[in-house]
């Protein structure tokens, strides 16, 4: 039973982790009214904390924030969940790597994904961010949306990355077909970051693409360069 | 007579709906100086209270709300009406289920008006508030507009609806051609809520055409599913 | 003498409404930096206030406002008049119904400029201020731009107007090709408001036309109906 | 040895400057997070002020500002410099007459710089602050990204302005092909404000020409008129 392993203090931090993302997504103008959720997830205990179902963000206190194991039973909260949860626990499940998950409709990000395109790599904006296109999944399938919708959504996301060999931690963003984007990152603190950098990429490649219709992305030595300054062993970038 | 039948404290709630619906506007940057108007009905009594012509938003307050019956009787207040009072009423005698109707100039949904063009489905968050593309009305005749002009308005507007046998609470919005639109719902918070998120709704498909020129919109099923989670018996959103 | 004339609580309200005028545009988001000016002038005396040159909007005092006879002689103040001065003053002398000037480079509307085009009606919110097209001037000739300037740029305005026989009032904004608007009003208030509202119809034309790129004008009888639901003697917006 | 020759308080007065400069890009929207960077020469030490790498702009303090010589040998301060540094050195040893560097993502120039384009000169905004187009380097080649790539962003800066036979004090600004712009000044003051102009001309460019395709340039008379207007011994524009 999980709820006997609960580490009350990891928990706490997890919520209040969780609680600065949703609210850094709202802060940044990502999200409108109640729409959009932040996740995290303590990997040391398997339990996943995330934004209730509808409630405005100005009304969000830790505490709200109900919390599942990994295949979805509730452990403690009295609010339901975001209706996105089974997205959030799926990508967890599959995505070894991520600590937090963040779901908006920001408005670029979305009109790429309304749009069906992938997000090509026009500058070194995105190459610190984004080691590739951000890419987009097919359409769901009729049976995909009347079957298990939101758990169909991370299993077409999951099947894209596998299917394309993408790693989600070089790419820590996805585009959902007639959806909107799903992000995420080694917290929830870093999933609400590339959330807010993934919209101003996808509103410079839209604005790129205004003033050049057929454009290439830029090199892979230069997509490289900037993708390492930023990650990996010889990461140089901040005070770190 | 009406007057007779007036419940104070209804109408009290109305005025104090209806006001708080036209802040929202404005809080929202829907509105230009005093552009825009938000009204309510008191179903009971078939009492409309309307914001009055050419008020700044700041210092309007409750009281000052005109109401009039639905066939456009003045019953209480001293300020001349919203010059689109007519519309209003209109809509409130053809459309029974609604509560609350907004009027805005937004800039992306009013350019969807005089484009004369329908707003395509094209992702989720239209089909979580617009089961249907938002459709636009044909552009007035000359003899409506030098006619009864802003009752035409509305009569264009329930023409449409009931040629396209669109139902009004599926799709709580008309674009009127080379003016812009007429949102509506339940409630007046409803209506102003949903006259947010056309706006937004409005922007994203504009920047998903300049992203892909022929773009289909989402599939049915997926307009279905969508729709159903946040209306009707098995609406699952939120913590109601 | 004109300062023998000068009635000196008249010229404090004058100043005064063209320092809110001024400061109306900054608040508007009209204006960047020192950018943009508006000036007022006082017909009884003929008399015309300016915003000094390159002094930012928060350090701004009525008592700043150079003032000038309409032909251009210094009747009080220490600062430098906008460098714009010799436009206003030849709008003020060409067209005589107009009490207020406001120049602004607002985005959009020096957008159009810049395209050298007029922006068509596409809809009823031009409609309401703006009775036909906002016209475009020619381009100045190098002979107009190395001559006197400043005041070449008014002669092209008023020029433009004479040669298309539109009524100041009835279009009270122009466009000068490769620079930017010039608009006005009755007072400098109106002028202030016209250019806020300007540059909401120049984003909205141009979001129109991305939407759909031959689009035409609504037709005159609804041009009519909602220019003079707002101006002129059957006049029925607002409360007045 | 340059740390013998320091004058404290033109340092002092530097990292101030240095320091408003970095924090007029965040107060006008210029930059995302820890994006961005300024600094500032005194010409007489030859040392150069710049922010630190990563370190958010509300926590910024004049004192955590490093100072380097011209060849890149810390002088002063305990935290990384901007990872940008070996392009500001670059640029100040190459461009005599420059006080202040600023390096941005604003999302419209580094749209331009991303399509590969330079900006032409529109409008007489432009022509105020940019004596030309503002033009865009080549691509970086492989070899120069897997070098020195940060100083060859600079030589590919300087090469350009050679070659075309450019003067960086008329046109004070690049496009950094697939990057984004730098922009410089007489000071650092200068170069956040040209940074800030340039931002708002890059817009207005991209607004133009989804209004008109093929749009043409100012004429020189224009272009000469507004430059002088602002610049050298005739400028007439402020209070100066």
């Amino acid at each position: 039973m999980p709820s006997k392993n609960i580490d009350k203090a990891a928990l706490d931090r997890l919520r209040n982790e969780v609680l600065a993302a949703n609210l850094e997504l709202n802060a940044r103008g990502l999200v409108l009214y109640t729409f959009g959720n932040a996740s995290g997830i303590d990997r040391e205990s398997g339990l996943v904390a995330i934004k209730p179902s509808g409630v405005p963000y100005e009304d969000l206190r830790a505490e709200d924030l109900p919390v599942f194991t990994l295949d979805g039973k509730l452990v403690e909260g009295k609010l339901k969940p975001s209706s996105d949860l089974d997205t959030h626990l799926h990508l967890y499940r599959e995505f070894a790597g991520i600590g937090g998950v963040a779901h908006t409709h920001s408005e670029y990000a979305t009109a790429w994904s309304q749009a069906g395109r992938a997000i090509p790599a026009y500058g070194t904006t995105h190459a610190d961010y984004f080691h590739g296109p951000v890419p987009v999944t097919a359409p769901l399938t009729d049976e995909e949306i009347n079957g298990d919708y939101v758990l169909n959504t991370g299993v077409a996301i999951t099947r894209l990355f596998a299917s394309e060999a993408i790693d989600p931690l070089a790419v820590p963003a996805v585009l959902v077909a007639g959806h909107a984007p799903f992000v995420w990152g080694r917290t929830p603190t870093d999933a609400a970051h590339n959330a807010v950098v993934l919209e101003a990429v996808a509103r410079m490649a839209c604005f790129t693409e205004s003033l050049r219709k057929e454009c290439e992305p830029v090199s892979q030595a230069l997509l490289d360069r900037h993708h390492f300054r930023k990650h990996g062993a010889k990461a140089t970038y901040g005070q770190g």
